[in-house]
């Protein structure tokens, strides 16, 4: 049976479906009575919902957050929708379409995978190469890559938008690598691949996009150097020892990607690749972000709301089709 | 008869050449004998110059700056080369092959601009088309789009660089574009070939690279909106008015190209075209300005001198060949 | 008959009064009737609106936002004050006293406008002479500049703001300049008259205020360039061609009066005269700024609310009468 | 008998005058002859002196620094002038011409004075007037307040320039006071007067213009603040407390007239007569230093060096006589 | 009788006691009746109040804020809590105990005030040992010393707050000393001890934490500089004058003690002993403020919330016990 | 034979010893015989060296820098000391004693090093003590630790410097750890032993210090993470696995010690042990440069010379002895 999404809800309409509750609170109304308020979301937005007639059983039961099947009815409440709730049961996640609580790429991540080891099939330096294997052949690894987003917010926010976003900047790269004969395209191609990796261990994203402890101790471009030795490491168990040379012009790539100290780069790009990768990534992921924000805002304002983080409203009008 | 270069005069040697001469100044010695200090300089370096001997009649006759025919002879004063004038005589600049005497692209500018035009044809908007045209036809503007450097120092600080620049931003648009179907391709393609058009009269560069009065006032982004007002203003008179929102879409992008107020963009981008512009102009600067400054310091260093834009030095060393 | 304003309405009052109708949507209830929220303004305030048996049809007919002349009655609902509209009829903007939805100076304009031409009148530099009569020859811009607010926000921001600033200014820098001698004074006087200029494009001030598309996009710095431009142009056009230097000393104070890049000047005060309309601009908008400020707080408290801009409060208790 | 100014000696001439000498150095030769390095120095400039066949005794004698009075002969060593001293004695202060040594104010300083006090005579608040006859009657502080430069570099570094500075920030206060009703006009006046007093006590500008170590471990804000407390402790002993609100008003114009906390001010404006008080000080600081600095360079050039405080060259190419 | 507190207060439950009412404003319902709404707040949180049938008399006999004694009835309104007043009087706050109402230190005062004089004894240097010994003469002082928080917010923001500041950083001052023996040890302990004393007089702290307005005006920087002035001349006009090299040291490091202009210090730190104050101040602010943020926040989140001044997230997780 | 250190070389004395030859050139006069210039240093500073009658054999053999014998002839030549070399040889490392020429703690670092490990001895938490035995059982990386200076420039500058710091930074924490009972004593021990760990890798400091090409494009910061893990790796493969939680704290004081992200942290502290060890590590480093620049400049002075890096000058003046 498919999901009514809650953007689609009408007031005064049967509800017999499964949400993610988030934030379930125990509270007594002033006679006396318990009940749960809760949030109920999926990926297109979250209702309040209301238990009346709870338990202490019931609630010490809920996931914090997790899913629940609920029946009940939405109504109308001081403006707002609600949804009071009837019946409540646990779901296991197992059970889910993930796909209704987390927004996902559009485009088909097999084939956006098998592209991304297309371009990096030109790379010919053999150590290099090992080190890309190594990567490649870590099919754990791969799962998350090709599932994790790029960030929380700002840009390429969905279920393979790391892919997405390593995709579109290796494709870049390809793109303008022969108008700088100068610049090691190789290395350019191997960096673009990893410079992002560590998010698959900064965030975690099955049932709702966050940080792991780690993730938010140490940072994504931390996270890349430990992955990238950890290859490192097994390769020269395998007799296969990374040179000193490579090995260090990537790593500085990932510590300077963000080009800024500000933005969280412990070292500013001092290398041509460094500064080509950190131009690539930036533009890629500015112009998720402000597509996205064009696209998401209401068709008929000229502007956009103001973009905090670009300091601008956005221009939404178009002189060409 | 090929010029000697400043850098591959000996000690000890005969001089009887042409040479930029800067900032002569007229001074006595102890016993009250008059001699003339000068600069002498060609695009390899400057070496002091001394006429010993000097009169006033000589002196006030020297362009400051300006090209000299000078005989004399070279040799070491004080662990530094100087050479010892014995006669000077003042050279037309017609009569001077400039090339001696200011850096050049090593592109043949002829073919970089076809090239641009090429891919200038394929703007089809016919607002966009006609303001184009107007910069095209415009026989003395596109001979100083062809010489101008891109800047005084740092990038393309070279004759025929704003060219360089222009064409290189030009073809790394038209490779990223399709990966970006959202962004308006005509506009950005028209963007690029203008936001640095305000440098051919920002600078000048005819025996030597510098601000003019007005581009040190204006700056060459003010400069590029008044000449494209004047295109258009042309345009309207031939009853081929631009409509406001082609020519907000495009100013817009010129006055935000450099990204940053501190970099003296007076907006932000607020478009999808006017951050791709952005990133594609840095981009290019950045990597320019990068590979220079790594061909020009000593081959067999790891690392460069200290680069006080960047605050880095950086590394030479490469693992491709 | 006089309009009733908003901060003035009692709960339990009839309404029957024209008021500026802002972001009106149709909605239904839990029982499936259409109903219309909308904000009800005037310049003293805005209240929510409800207009219960509501049709798509009157919902459609709406400015918005625009005039509209309502019939209800007002009541508190959730402790605040709302408008239930009964009969709701669109008033076309001609039949409304604007100055009941806009704040407006108290200043007499017109005396006002009259003593910024008495200013002016000691212009004798032919060339800015020229410039200055030809923008006050233009009635209809003179019209706006009379008109025109000096900012959507922050100072000056009524009906009239940008020729009282205007004329603030100009009595400012006559009464210091004598203590400035090595100032050039005319040229002081044409660049404090047109600093601003530009916010009559920049701006909306019909029905509420705003930012044009192309002052959004542009500035008005820009703006205010590319009007002296056509000013010139037309000088041009009848043999009175402005010198160049005479254009660039003015078009450089106005590009640098903010005084600091952040602020959105792309170029820096390079001339004496451009730092001294870079600080009577600066002084002028903030003794507005702080007055206004301390005007508008509850007159019994001895400092003022945060003020975001200046990042501090405002003292409010004095020493002088 | 007039000084011989150090930019007036020529190569070879006689030299038998007053000059402060300035970080003697005693040298010995290859041949282990002793001899003396130091700089000689007036308000035009310096240049190296050098006493062969000196001695230990005649080093220890010689002030560091102080008035010398030297006779030698000025010769041309290495392209730079240099003045050989054969004979060298100490010479007083007190029989010195200062105005030889350290740079004057044009004005009269006497007028400029009477003309302060004239303008003071406008605040009849009878605390403010009570303070302000206070620091009027103390002797000694008013010939310092007369004498002292209001900076050691940048704006009116010359004898009588706080004196300067103060006289036409008063003035400047008078004249644009009456379009600032709301301002409160007499402590406007007494905290122009003395913004700057502790300059008298943080500057030495006796035989140099330096800092006194209070001066550079509290910094003439924090002594300003010190000396107003200890004249309203005077009051307080005659009887005559000043309240706590205008020693607040005042004392905070006082510690917020930079403006900025960066330029050494620990609170930001947050009265109407700070902000005015820090924007006259500030213009006036500017227009000195800038009107200086284009005064002070090459006449022929249209361009100054570069402003490193300003971030800018300097323009000095006019369009009025 | 106990006090109730406000986080301990049931829905549906007779309230009886007295509270700190804030804000309240007469108000009239759609009815045309009269009511007062107002906080009621003690140190754990506020409520809002509601009295209906009131009066204007009753409204004006209200405290803005004060204490009053209550009686009436909690009740749950729009999913808050609130209280319906039915009898209201004010109550002396020499009857209350303010402990109910203001944070307080959990230390013993009395005896961190006997530690800090046992730590102050160790000051033998007879000047310092002077102007310490006037100020713990000072009764009226000291008792405030005792009471003032450190702060309104962030750190130490409770009554005895900053002896429980100043103690501690005497504390660890003591025993980092022994490290630094070039650091001039009874210089910095003097330092310490005086260094937030201005605060007493910045901040009010008798029924709610709140700035005065000399402190708002001048901060407690400049405060600390004229209370040590005010002790130096008591000691001055007994004959025993601190000399200037002490009291320009001690000065200095109150001046730079916090180390950035952008935090209000108008001087730099510029000896080793204002580093060290500068240094163990913050790191004590810094500790208590983010070991408070980790205690005041939900235990079973390994996050607290976003800290703004700090930029961050805590990490609550601990490997120890 | 004891060194003759540079700066104790007078004019005209015979030298015959072993010095750092830095840079040697090879140039011809102007009659075209080859000679050598080149640095000659020690410890203490360099001189200019001039071989008269070189060939390019000899030139060839020199070490570029390295350890040179030389005899020769010291002389003044144009104001600046200078040595004329009559012979050359160079001179293995392993003879040269390198305390004349490279700067080296005054302590005894073999007292340090058991310090630091009595300290380290505190350490009971299993993980932790697992982790820093295998740094202590790594002879060859404690020998580093040992010899290693601090940084190239600013702080602890010197052989040894290293150990120096953290013997200090690790005393400090034993000794403040006690006056906040809430911060994990353990974690902060540990984690100020490997705070600066990296540096044994980021710099050379065998015959002069400077950063080696890893250190330059990584940092110690990253290198620092990259040795904990190697660590953490062979005691995972001695199935001594470190938990993640461990890990994380440690690596997040590693990565944010810094304190900010312009000082090349690329995580900001969210821990109180972060914060405690970025306090301590700034204290002692600042408090070591500061005292450092005091000591090392003229004594009579009472101010040092600028400091950049502290943006102002330094006090040396003293209250106590």
């Amino acid at each position: 049976m498919a999901h009514i999404f809650i953007d689609q809800i009408e007031p005064g309409q049967t509800v017999d479906d499964i949400f993610l509750v988030k934030e379930p609170i125990l509270r007594s109304t002033t006679r006396g009575d318990l009940y749960i308020a809760m949030y109920l979301c999926d990926r297109t937005g979250q209702l309040n919902g209301r238990m009346w007639q709870a338990t202490e059983t019931i609630y010490n039961a809920l996931p914090k957050p997790g899913f629940v099947h609920i029946q009940g009815r939405s109504e109308i409440y001081q403006n707002n929708m609600q949804i009071i709730v009837n019946n409540i049961s646990i779901v296991d996640t197992s059970k889910v379409c993930l796909d209704d609580f987390l927004p996902r790429t559009t485009k088909d991540t097999d084939k956006l995978f098998k592209e991304v080891k297309d371009i990096l099939s030109r790379i010919k330096n053999s150590q290099l190469r090992a080190l890309i294997d190594e990567f490649l052949a870590d099919d754990e690894l791969m799962k998350k890559f090709k599932t994790a987003p790029a960030a929380i917010r700002i840009h390429h926010s969905y279920l393979g938008g790391l892919l997405e976003h390593t995709h579109n900047t290796l494709n870049v790269a390809v793109a303008i690598l022969p108008f700088y004969p100068q610049v090691q395209s190789e290395l350019v191609l191997a960096a673009i691949f990893l410079h992002d990796i560590g998010k698959t261990e900064e965030l975690t994203y099955d049932i709702s996009f966050s940080y792991t402890d780690t993730g938010q101790l140490l940072g994504h471009i931390a996270q890349a150097l430990l992955m990238i030795k950890q290859k490192a490491d097994h390769l020269e168990a395998k007799d296969k020892k990374i040179d000193q040379n490579t090995m260090d012009s990537l790593n500085h790539i990932i510590l300077s990607h963000h080009g800024q100290y500000e933005f969280g780069s412990p070292k500013l790009p001092a290398t041509p690749e460094a500064f080509m990768v950190n131009y690539i990534d930036d533009l890629d992921a500015k112009i998720n972000q402000v597509t996205a924000a064009i696209d998401n805002e209401n068709p008929d304002a000229d502007w956009t709301s103001w973009q905090k983080t670009l300091e601008t409203r956005l221009y939404r009008k178009r002189i060409e089709q």
